[in-house]
Formats: C-alpha cells, structure tokens, sequence
C-alpha cells in the first residue's frame, strides 16, 4: 500500500477532514514539550472522532506497516509524543467528550481528549474534584494524563492521574476493542489491566474512553510560605511538617538558586540570602487554620528567615506566586534540560548536595525546585544552546543527575516519564529481568510493533 | 525426575526441614477458605526461608515439570491457594520477618509471610497506620493480600491492598529475581508491573518481598448505628452518607435477615422488624463528632427507627459488634456459600431486589451484609449441606448473583478474587479480547505455565 493509497482507505473510512497531507500543519505536530528529542517526519495527521474510527485507523495502518504515534495535546516532556518518520499521528482532538458526570457514584467518563482543565471545572461545578493537576492542566488532555499518568501539586495528598482511572477502553493495535478495569470503588475479576496502559506512553493501546474516580469538593486550602538561609533547614521543615501527620494538600520546595532568580524576575520580597522557600497548603476545612499554624511553627523552629501565613484563598494565591513563576524566571537564562527524579525523602539533603557536585563538574547551572513532599524534584539544568560544549555538558549532567537518583534509592522520573528521552536509563533502573518482562508485554499488547514502537524501550 | 529425586533435589538445596512429604500435614495444606472448590494431592509443601531458595525451588519445579501453588495462611475464599494434583506447594510461612520500617517516609519493607496484624501493630507502635484490614487480618500473610488484593472494613475511605504496594521482589517462573516498583512515593518509570503481580493469585509470580505505604495514624474513630425497617432506607441514607462528603472510615450495610439473625444468635437489642441496619464511622479527629451527628441526622431523616451515636471508642465498639456477628450467626443456619459482587452504589437497590428474586427461583435463602460505601456486598447463599438438591440450588444461586451485578454494571468480585471458584464467570466479565490479552500477560510471565496453573484461568 502506498501512502497516497492508506491516506485514501482512511479519507474513506473516517472522512476526508479528518485526514491531513498539509506539510506544514504535520510539521506543527511532530514534537511534544520535551527538548532535546529528534523528531521524524510523519506520513499523515488523523483525527478520529470515535472509537470505531480508531478502529478502522490501527487496521489500516497496521495492514500498510506504518507505525502509529498517538499524540494528545503534546504538552508531554520526554518525547513520547513526537513523530516518528513515516508514522501516522494519531490525535484524539476530535474525541472531547464529557460523556457523564455521575455525583451519586462520584464517576466521570470522559473521551481522552477532554482538557484536564475542562473536565475539573466541570466537576466541580457539581461539587465534585478530579484531584490530578499536572501544571499543563489548562491545555493538556486526560489521554495525555493517563498515558504518561501525570501528576502534579495535589499529589502529595490525593495521589496521581493512575490513582483516578477506574477503568478504560482500548483500542489495540490490531484494531480491536477492549473494556478493561471497572466501574465500581472497588474490584478484583482478573489481571489489572488497567494499570498496564496507564503510564505506558501509546506503546499498548490506545485510549478511546475512560472511566474516572471523583472525590468530594474540598474545602478551600489555607497556606503558609516560609524563607530559609539554607536548603538542609528548609527540607528539613518540610520533612517534619510529613511527619507531623498534617496531610498537606501542597509542599512545594525552591531551593536559594531557584528563589533568587525568581526575585530577579520579578520583586516577592524574597531576602536576598535565601536559601531555601517553601510553601505548604492545608485543605482540612476548620482545621486547615490550626493546620497552617503547626507548618508554620516547624518552619520558624527549623530556623526560617520568615514565615507568612495566609488567612484567605487570596493571600494564599500570592504565596503560591513565585512558585507559579519557575519555569518564566528560568527560561530567561537560557535553554533548559528538566529532570524528574524522586527519591526517598531522606535522601533529598544527599540528593541535592549531589546536585551542587554535579554542576560543578560539569560547569553547568543546576536549579532545584519540586514536589518536596513526594520527594520529586525538578533539578533544571540551564545552559546556552549556542555552545554545542556546554549542550553537550548539559547533557551529560542531566543523565549524572539521574544516576544519582538511582544510587540514592529513587526512580528516574517521577511523573515525566520516559518517552525518547529517557530511555537508556530506564535500561539502567529495571535491569535485565524486568527490561525483558516489559519486551513481553509489549509484544503480548502489540505482536508487530505497529504502536509508538521506539518510545519507552530501544528498538529491539 | 521421579517424585523422590525432586524431594531429595530440594532437600539438598533448601535443607531438610524445610522439605515436607508427610501426607497429613500435606492433607491439612491442601485448601484454602473456599467452600465448593476442588482440591488435589500435593507432592510435597516446601518452606523456602529466602529469596535464593524459592529461586532454587522454582528451578527444580521447571526441571521436574512440576507444577507451583503458592500458600500464605490459606484464609483465601475462592480457593487460589487450593492444591493441584502432583504439586509442589510453597508455603511463605518462613518468610514472616519485617525487614524495615521507615518512619521518615513512612514505608515498610516486609518478606511475604508476615501476618498483617503483627505489621499493623508494629507500625502502629510507630505511630504509622497500614490501612487494609481484610477480616483475616488477624491470620492471614501479607503475601496472601497482595496475592488477591485484599479489600477490608476501611477501604471506602482507605482503598485496597494494592493501593499501598509501591515495589515488590518477585522471583519468577524461571527462577530469575526480579524487583519492580519503587520506594518513592511517586514512579512512572516504565510499566507497572507492580500492579500486575498485585491480585494476580500466584499465577506471575511469587512474591518474595513487598514495599509498603504507611500513612499517619489516624485519630480514634467515632460510630453512628441506625436500624430501618426498608433496605431501600438504609441504602439510601449510605448513598446521602458518601455524598455528603463526610468520608467516612467505615460504612457497613445489614440486610434485614442479616440482623435477624444476628439478634436471634445473641439479644443485640434489634427491633424484631428490622428491615436493615447500617453502621458509619468517621476518624477525622476534632471533627469526628460533628461527622457522626451529621451522619444519624442523615439516618434519621431517611427514616430510622433508631440512631445511636457513639461518645468513645468503647461504645463504638460496642456498635460495631453486629457487624463482627455476621459469620457467627450464619454459620449455625447451614453451609455458606458468599459472593462479593461489587456494583456502582445507586445501583444497590436494584441488587437487593434481584437477590430477593433470586432467593425466591432457587428456593434458598440469600443473607446481604456488605461494604455499602464501596457498593461491595457479600450476598450469601446459606443451604442444607447434606441436601444434594439445596447444594444444587445454592451453586446456580450463587452464580446468578454474579450474573446480576455484572447486568447493573458491576464486577462478580470487589474482593475475594477468582481463584478456582469463579473461572467461568471472569471470562463472562472480561469478555474474548480481555481474555486473550489474559493469557498471552501467563505466558509472557510464566511461559511453561508453572506457577497456579489452573487458577484465574481455565487451563487452556
């Protein structure tokens, strides 16, 4: 089959519009987010608008031998996304859908193109809340989410994009379709499929329905934000406010690098011997006050500069501020490489002491805010793109962080995933033994390799 | 290899003791709790003290060609632990040491044969909360839990077994070791292969270590008990329970005949017109006791003809006490056989007037306890053990009821799993292409189809 012939069978098959040839349209579509992945150039841009179109597309492209990438609103960070040459693209645009909201289950089903934002918004317009909030959520789609199983801030409390699917449908890569997982709170009838897909990058299966846990409306979160001269006090607190059982709804860390460039960026008032700032929020309803106020005094105990408390959702917001402006008082520095690395929370001082040595050897600079509370952190590595040496530095201090995270008892990513990016460490943390095991499972999934085939593992 | 060459193989390389041939102690190992399932004759019961000896016991099963059940205490209830004839059984009770518990991150690493109530009390004198509580918490392996993915009493606010499994060691068919998951709290470092083991019965894998979430102890709960003279009242003021958003940490449902029984087996104080019985609990501290007058208001206002609110953990002991009566007073009224269908809750109505008309077809009585906030009820068939015909009757009972919660979108188990009990009716649920994706997940595990080979699955 040629590709004018597989675009032709599909014009028929899902309608003209849904078939794109438009070079600079699929040019638009071949990357996601993530930076420092290459690219190819795809054959046709498709946009089914219903399961059985995806349908009709995995049976075409697979009967013609072309690879099928399966894109959402390519906000993903590690490639997983991006084209490959002669691939189709798959984009479940057309398939936004929210089909129900069910308050008295505290059930959603949404098509995978539905906006994070979109469907949140409408939950809780009926008192519910869909808790996974990765910072794309304004643009990025819940196929997305559950593809790479997205986190976010809330997840230090309620848990990531995995822990809110219930139950999906798949298309496979021989076009057919299967209902996995369930309805129900609970249930336990076979082999958990459902979490196989979630996380697996559209290297499975794709996704053309799913079936989402909701959660009461929480009550409004009260925050406290607090300076310190060094990064050990200010993990320090944050570890204390863990063990304290408070259940922060948010624990944000920025360590003095990333604090300063922000007060650069833009004037929070942040002194200028800062050296680490961290933020934590309550959600506890009446007890959020009493909440706020036991973080507060772990900070000024853990020796914080200052410590301020917000009595409202406003005063909240502005402490939350300077955490929303990372990634713009960054980008002004120069091109920028994010890691994801978690690791135990006890690690963290050896983690970011490790960091310091890294960026030293490398003579590279190395920001580290993240999820403290989860122990995830985005150690960002910034370097001018127009010097290929400290590119290629860069690089090689992204990959020494990920080591480390693997020496101290973490993973390599914590909510990005592996995509193109990351794939050659991914070997590293599952060893031989389970790098095999993963093979199987595609190949039980996928026999031809039609889906994503050189994402999330080498090319066998 | 005859028989005595595997024994004499075994006994050499995991020492003699822990290589047990004796037919009555081999006869006491062969079933688990479930009552209707078959049982073989086991070749030997092996008790491994390590990870590098269920490795060699695995290598010389796959020499022999002989088959591996994998036992923790045996309290399972779908007979996944049940012997094969000509079998090795592995039993993990060797294995039973706490290897760690990490108050910093709240993480406990444990070998498969812990009992959970010695990890929920050694946690619990650390201040930390293991939350699964399945009711044989008090006997059954840690091992067993994840095997089958056990729920308990505290899911509807807590969730499941697998909800606190981040990493495990599993040596699998072939012997070889492998470790999947993670200690973080966060991961998404290639397939969740974690999940998969999780309620997989002993078909994957054997699970050789398990790295536990642990949460914060929680605050001592409260209880609220109301009887009604309808199920549809006590039904409906658990829907306004859940959607009230007051989380509670308990919330179960008797049926009618249920308390009936329960009064008739000791005077609980039970009008004798009780048309159900609920009992809720909230653990949410300084607010508990506005949670439990909110939660009898409920009751009150969908009709109850009693409420009683407990003021300490005594008297809410005391309201809980119906609920740890319900096998007891069933058990004198003739053998059992026990669903666990979950159903979405606002279908709960509907299943209690399908048992009622199942009860009435198949001429037997149907008692209906269960986890109501999960919508996991456990309708159980009682019947004249010694009456070929009532036995009769029960089994195409007990197999209606699972037809009737997968008809009101539900799943024939939320929690005791397939085993050897429900083969039939998980091929009804999963459906052809589910099933197959199930068969070819065996074979990319276990490719030789050593391990619980006629669990789960019907052999093929």
């Amino acid at each position: 089959m040629t590709a004018e012939q597989l675009a032709d069978r599909l014009r028929i098959s899902i309608g003209d519009k849904a078939v794109v040839t438009d070079p600079d349209i699929l040019n638009s579509h071949r990357n996601d987010h993530a930076t420092f992945c290459s690219a190819g150039t795809p054959l046709l841009l498709v946009r089914p608008a219903s399961t059985a179109e995806v349908s009709e597309v995995l049976r075409a492209a697979g009967e013609a031998g072309v690879p099928v990438v399966t894109q959402g609103a390519r906000t993903g960070l590690s490639g997983a996304a991006n084209a490959i040459d002669g691939c189709i693209l798959l984009s479940t645009s057309r398939m936004n859908q929210i089909l129900e909201i069910d308050v008295e289950d505290q059930v959603a089903v949404v098509q995978p193109g539905v906006i994070n934002a979109d469907l949140s918004r409408a939950v809780l317009a009926k008192g519910l809340f869909y808790p996974p909030d990765p910072s794309s959520w304004e643009m990025s789609t819940i196929g997305g989410n559950i593809a790479t199983n997205a986190g976010g801030l809330c997840c230090v409390k309620y848990g990531v994009t995995g822990d809110f699917v219930r139950g999906l449908e798949v298309v496979l890569a021989s076009g057919e379709v299967v209902r996995m997982g369930r309805r129900t709170a609970k249930g336990v009838a076979g082999y958990d499929l459902t979490s196989l897909i979630v996380g697996s990058e559209g290297t499975l299966g794709v996704v053309t329905e799913a079936t989402l846990a909701l959660r009461p409306e929480p009550e409004a979160a009260l925050t406290a934000a607090a300076t310190f001269t060094s990064a050990e006090q200010g993990l320090a607190a944050a570890a204390a406010i863990m063990a304290a059982g408070l259940q922060p709804s948010l624990l944000e860390f920025l360590d003095g690098a990333t604090a300063r460039a922000i007060q650069n960026y833009r004037d929070m008032g942040l002194p200028s011997n800062v050296g680490s700032l961290l933020i934590a929020q309550s959600d506890r309803g009446l007890r959020a006050v009493d909440d706020v106020a036991e973080m507060a005094r772990i900070c000024t105990e853990a020796g914080a500069i200052e410590v301020a408390e917000a009595s409202d959702a406003e005063e909240s917001r502005m402490l939350l501020e300077a955490r929303r402006l990372v990634n713009p008082a960054l980008e002004p520095l120069g091109a920028t490489l994010v890691d994801d690395v978690a690791v135990p929370r006890k690690r963290l001082v050896d983690l970011l002491d490790g960091i310091t040595a890294i960026a030293t050897k490398y003579d590279v600079q190395i920001f580290c805010p993240g999820h403290v509370g989860d122990g995830n952190m985005h150690p960002t590595v910034v370097f001018d793109r127009d010097n290929p040496a400290a590119e290629e530095r860069a690089l090689q201090a992204f990959g020494a962080v990920m080591e480390l995270g693997l020496a101290l008892g973490g993973t390599i990513t914590g909510e990005h995933g592996i995509g193109k990016l990351k794939r050659q460490w991914l070997e590293q943390e599952l060893g031989p033994v389970a790098l095999t095991l993963h093979r199987r499972l595609k190949t039980a999934f996928d026999p031809t390799n039609l889906l994503n085939p050189d994402k999330l593992l080498h090319p066998h």
